[in-house]
């Protein structure tokens, strides 16, 4: 099977659809490479691209948009809703299909030396690539934002790039490139409008508070829910390793939770785009599909479309 | 995205492999047909090919199979524990990727034109394709078997082929043709040796006793189970329509009916391979995944492994 990387860049252009075209075309009509999404968010004043394809093809493409990125935005003109330091913000590169979160580390690393020497960019290596364990969370990183980035950086010790110029490019900032696990956020709405429910039952789920390693978690209030209900209290999360912590125990953990309040669970939203072994993980556990033994159920060999993933390959 | 069907053709010859061999060469090196598997049972005196491809060329790939199939199998001299009708004895077709129901039944009734025109066999549509109620069964048509289908054909209004000479080739017999839903072969096994308790559970689920419409079932006695249990009951089904009646929503009725008697469901075996849309939609049942409103969850966006479908096409 080809090997497949995801990536997710954010750009801090969001109003200007010249600019963010120009930006969206790095990963266009390119081999081993497409274009899956193109957010923007005029009030966040930023774009969200999201792209798969072979890991060397990928990081070219990524590599490209820095260029352009340099080209069209300036961030001491940059205001928006959204934290940001960069013109390219942060790029992730999460394993997506027969690779490891090993094998993005080293495209990321590759990625942020070029960056560094092609466009002058400070680059800090984030997540699972970063070199240091208070560069792991990325709010850590971005924290004073472009506008305080260069006193930040005065701290030696504590901030001098992975790559890169010691001091931050003068109109692009600087940026965070890492590996990762693919995020899921996945939201669960409670037939409850009391908010204090949904925040402790977050806090009892999420990993600062003694919960699940991987879970990070808020409530939020849904004032515009479809069934009409006036207000919706909703936990809200990102799991962050679903091949350690499942989707599954995060969805018993807050109904086991909830239970407590003597409150039921609505329903739950499993936002964007998630790699089919997530929710097959979920329907093998709660169908009881054996985990041992001759029949032990194998998704690699059992789902046809794994066979057909297989198949494409071998007609190019 | 490209249309695919799978086919499982039977045909009555497992003990010589040189014979098997010409038979799966029928499915090798072909564009736009992939043979995924091969199986021979020499008690059955059987193989069964599972293959997937693009309809017209999977057909034509079944067309040429029939041709040695006639060549080298004389069902006057074939015996087997399995029950068979022809040389080539069923052949469903069955949607797989971006298919319909419809779209095998078209390349079914194709398929069997040419076979009753190419090979001289008669040729039953069956199960979706079949042309009357009393032939939808497999059973049914096959009762009688090769030996007996001369003397069944001469009931002109019951047993006319509806393709094909109206009476059996000499060496090759009759064969059923037709459309399905993927089967898919789903055990459940009980907390208990009570056989007993399987067959009241298999009786309780299944369509013919007044349970769930698409459920086959029976109870099976398992003396090898791996966990050193001497003996473990077990429920057996076949979801003929996983569509219109679930995978969760028999084994929901399985672990309902067994609290009856007490008893646990110990785990559940998925046999062989199976769409991922059976497997997503337990997944997205047990999960409460929105079914309504603007979070509705749709697989066919959310799942990356069908936007890589998709991809790889554009490639090709």
């Amino acid at each position: 099977m080809k090997k497949l990387l995801e990536t997710v860049p954010n750009y801090s252009e969001g109003r200007d659809m010249e600019k963010v075209a120009k930006i969206a075309a790095c990963f266009k009509n390119r081999k081993g490479v497409r274009l899956l999404d193109c957010q923007t968010d005029s009030n966040h004043n930023r774009c969200v691209i999201t792209a798969v394809g072979e890991p060397e093809a990928l990081k070219n493409a990524v590599l490209d948009s820095f260029g352009v990125a340099v080209e069209v935005i300036d961030l001491n003109h940059h205001e928006g809703q959204h934290p940001r330091m960069g013109a390219v913000d942060v790029v992730p590169f999460i394993p997506c299909r027969n690779t490891t979160v090993e094998e993005a580390d080293a495209i990321a690393k590759e990625l942020g030396k070029e960056v560094g020497e092609k466009y002058g960019i400070p680059v800090f290596l984030y997540e699972d690539s970063a070199s240091a364990p208070h560069r792991q969370n990325l709010a850590k990183i971005r924290k004073g934002q472009f506008e305080g980035m260069a006193e930040k950086m005065q701290d030696k010790e504590l901030w001098t790039p992975d790559f890169g110029p010691d001091h931050i490019h003068p109109t692009a900032g600087v940026v965070a490139i890492g590996a990762r696990m693919p995020l899921i956020a996945f939201n669960i709405n409670l037939d409850t409008d009391n908010m204090e429910i949904a925040n402790a039952i977050a806090n009892a789920v999420k990993n600062i508070r003694g919960g699940y390693h991987f879970i990070k978690a808020i409530g939020v209030e849904l004032n515009d829910h479809y069934s009409g209900r006036p207000t919706v209290a909703q936990v809200s999360m990102n799991l962050v390793n679903y091949q350690k912590t499942a989707v599954y125990r995060a969805f018993e953990a807050v109904k086991m939770e909830a239970r407590r309040y003597g409150v039921n669970v609505l329903e739950s939203e499993i936002v964007g785009v998630v790699p089919m072994e997530c929710l097959i993980d979920c329907a093998a556990y709660y169908l009881q599909a054996c985990c041992f033994g001759p029949m032990k159920f194998d998704p690699q060999k059992q789902i046809m479309e794994n066979w057909l993933l297989e198949d494409e390959e071998e007609e190019n």
